[in-house]
């Protein structure tokens, strides 16, 4: 089969012929790959940032995939080939505590697609049956496969964020891209709070504008002040930040109000507040982590009733080079998917 | 009556006669003080920290009092003269948006007692009888004073921690001071958490380890990997920050297992983390702001059934002065309380 | 003034002409009445059913107010006359433990619109200003009334049942009425589950199929079964049960899920269930009264945002005998609303 | 190895020789038993209660097992022969909604130890080793089997308890027995609560007081108004009924405080309650059950930290049918544990 494989920290990956992955052990299944989405993560993965962690090079990328059920291990967990399935980014083990507790975000034992294991930039993958969840009929592959993780990871981050939100609250999504524009209809979803999107892309936020955002600003250096301005003074509730570097971690406590909540999903640079601001204002701060198996199962329900949908662009497994340089220079309205 | 004036911002105040308080407003109070508790936010007030939301010098400092109902407004909340009452260090309005949804921590038209308004370094203090929680026969305003602010605020952090401390957890308490030392007295009464002190101080430890702390660990710098070896390599699983500044907030960072919740109380310094490290290993931060009239009557009530007591040093008010320099030359064990 | 006053229990009221109410404390406001709506807890006064705690006879029926602030006391909370405001059913004091807690509608010296107090069928209403809330101008004293007992009773049972209702998750709504009809509305803004209102009245459920129940089942006898078939087999996860009398708490019970959770909002009837029920299947019960200030400022807020709307039916002051007929008799679509 | 199997429902099991268990799945796991609790569930099972979804008559009964890991499968979760353990009364699959999202106590495919597959009142136990946790050294068997089912009943009802007892509140034990001494043990590991004991037996009141009770009241009729009397005529924040049956689930719900809750963890009654009641004091009624493997393993380290202890009488495995027999008979303080 033909797969995307990185060979060298640093350089883009190769599409080569490899074999076909088989079932080897009893919880294992292959997926036959409808679509991979390709998302910031890949880039820091190429960057070597979780070089640490990382199988020995080369290996296949992509950790977000959708596709059809192509061979089951001996473990009946219900699913047959041919069932359609979007398949989370982790095989956990079940076992640990975290597993037990029904945190499987943080699996002590967790393996991450595209990186710790072969991942789905590629015709087949072989995960664990534990990863799967089934896709309504309504959903195709290429539809879900951006919510296998970039939108498991905002639909976290959305319901941690819920108790904050009662009605005539405000939340400000801080990038509107991949991530961004699926909280937005999340948000729309569970809560029936204000949503401000902000954004440096004018296109970005036009797409929030079109999702339902109540606002949209432009991160022109002017846009703390501007939230502030839009909540009637007081700063808003919740701060979901997608983008997590440069300056948006202070931006974000500075648009919050007293009692507010910053939860940051992107990552990359770094949080610095004064203890004094953190407790005067009685600020929380969260790291939101991709999301559990069940809230996979949760926010494809939302997916088959229509409340969420990926603005997508597609790229052949072919071109996987051209999709990265291209959302590296941040021309990708929505979420990269490669098609196989 | 007596009054300790702070005339300067960066001089220790004058104690000094001056006009008895009375009551002009429906809700005021007058409180005949029995003791005021010092601690570091009164050297903050000092120090002009304050200075912008303050009202003009000169005035009394005290913001954590005890003491006897001395005479009442016309507003009836069933306390009479000679009730022996603990004061809350804020007067709150009681019809703002936080003040009716329970969270007058949080008031928007609050008073902060010693810098706001005039305090409890005196003997009189004039609060609203919002402010007042009566006290149990068996506490006496001595005894008490500690818990107004530093014992409240210790209440307060420790109750949100809850959720994050089932039986067989750990909880880190940096800082076994004046507030520090309540709060692992508040953790043995409200769980089974296993209770790890960490403080510069040996005296402070030895404190600690009295009050049931399971470890004690002197901040030598091998403190963070001491936590860790104590904790079984996982971390903890909250870290209470009393003191909120120099490396404090790094190193309590660093001690948290992988979804641990960070607390800082204390403030004055700076937290800085990579968003990486909040993101991959889920972690919380949060800043805790004195506690609500309902946690006072709350902590009131584990003091009656004697399930906290302050570690108090008793200073009469005409030694205010060298109060402050003990407290500032980290010479006070527990809780320095003055006492008219 | 005109007003509508019970003189016996078991007699509909008579509408008379009274002395105008006027501001006698310092928290009073006098409410020009805009409308008021009437609801089944009107005829449980009129029964009797609330005599023990009741003012002596007669007295002006009607807690569910919505107008105009025609005179206000001497404590400022930011109401002045002319204002368009909606008024909570309570009057509650504001010192009370519950109170502090932010908990008001468990108040230990509430007064009771209608029952405890003269009440809102009448051209003017004295209330205090902490039972007041500000109307948004595009929301209007008619379209609001409905929202004051109702539509808040309808809230806080929503709003307790966000936890259980992640998307996915199936909620069903008994009596798609006064309450119910709004309770449709409010889980469409507040949670992405799956909807199924249940009703003796086909139009009623036309009703509730409009404002987007996924499934409208008739209570004939089936509709237990038809719950389950509706839920997959598994049962709803949460039962809004706005009738509580008759058969429905039984039923309530039996359609839900394990783990679900049954909540009451109406009352006059009596649930029976045996324990190894609530315990085989971990179910929880729970009665919803009214709810708080803040809960009503929240819910107006959702009115402002066109999120919520109540379908009325008005009638005269006047004619306000004929209203309680209707409703008595079961035909009234939506809500009841009286106008002077 | 011996057993004592139910032959017939409604008569006592026979001690048997029967062939020893042995591994034949991967999850498999022989445990030679130590000792297993008796409890009144066991005396539920003989009389049939569970027979339309137990295994074919005869079986080994026994759901409260500890021992040590004599054989295990394939799957390797860090067990091995010798190691002390206790087990889980639930064997669950790991793979549903509810085990995913860490309640496996509602798994869809559990099977209950000692109806649903033999149990553990035998020489040696097949379960699963997703049903054990390990024991500290500190704890023996025949100290922890009390707690495998038991003591987790009561672990999971006071941590759903927590959040409704802040320091000052009242709890109530309905029932001081085998669940409800333990009851009293860990709400005084876990809270600051007020426990108030109520009993029958002044045998077991007097073990109650000696365990912490703050109050012991005889359940002879004035229980419900003694308990308003020791709650200042509030009445408890929290009714923790380890009955459910005849008068108890009334008497309970009578004992509450407005805004309280009645969880039920006995079974064997009904529940018959006014829904206005329900209303009108917004109290709120749970069923709980077991508890989860996460429960279980928290529990244990209450053991080894010494925070709970269960009061036992031992009975050799020969004499299980006088220990049912006293059981039945209401002659049991503590927990009636069967040892091989």
């Amino acid at each position: 089969m033909r797969a995307a494989r990185l060979h060298a920290y640093g350089e883009l990956p190769l599409v080569e012929e490899v074999e076909d992955p088989d079932v080897s052990g009893p919880d294992d299944v292959i997926v036959r790959v409808g679509a991979s989405g390709l998302c910031r993560t890949d880039l820091h993965v190429i960057d070597g940032v979780f070089e640490a962690i990382s199988i020995p090079l080369p290996y296949t990328l992509g950790h977000e995939t959708a596709g059809w059920v192509h061979a089951v291990g001996s473990t009946d967990l219900g699913f047959a080939p041919g069932d359609a399935v979007i398949v989370h980014p982790y095989v956990t083990c079940g076992y640990c505590g975290p597993c037990r507790a029904g945190w499987d975000q943080l699996c002590e034992r967790f393996r991450f697609a595209g990186a710790m294991m072969d991942g789905g930039f590629a015709d087949y993958l072989r995960t664990s049956s534990r990863s799967l969840v089934k896709l309504d009929p309504s959903t195709t592959p290429v539809e879900a496969a951006g919510l296998a993780d970039g939108g498991l990871a905002a639909y976290r981050a959305v319901k941690r964020s819920v108790p904050y939100l009662a009605p005539g609250s405000s939340v400000v999504v801080v990038g509107a891209g991949g991530l961004g524009h699926i909280a937005i209809q999340l948000l729309l979803a569970m809560t029936a709070a204000d949503i401000i999107a902000v954004d440096r892309s004018r296109s970005a936020l036009d797409l929030a504008e079109n999702l339902g955002a109540s606002t949209v600003l432009l991160a022109d250096g002017g846009h703390v002040a501007n939230v502030r301005e839009a909540t009637g003074a007081r700063g808003a509730n919740v701060v979901l930040d997608f983008v997590g570097d440069g300056t948006t971690p202070a931006d974000g406590l500075a648009m919050l109000a007293r009692g507010g909540c910053y939860v940051t999903i992107g990552y990359g640079g770094r949080l610095e507040v004064d203890t004094a601001d953190l407790v005067a204002n009685e600020l929380t701060v969260m790291g939101s982590l991709v999301g559990t198996i069940t809230e996979l199962g949760e926010l494809v329900t939302l997916a088959a009733r229509s409340r969420v949908r990926v603005t997508t662009r597609l790229y052949p497994l072919d071109d996987i080079r051209s999709a990265m340089s291209d959302l590296r220079a941040g021309e990708i309205r929505g979420r990269a998917v490669i098609v196989p």
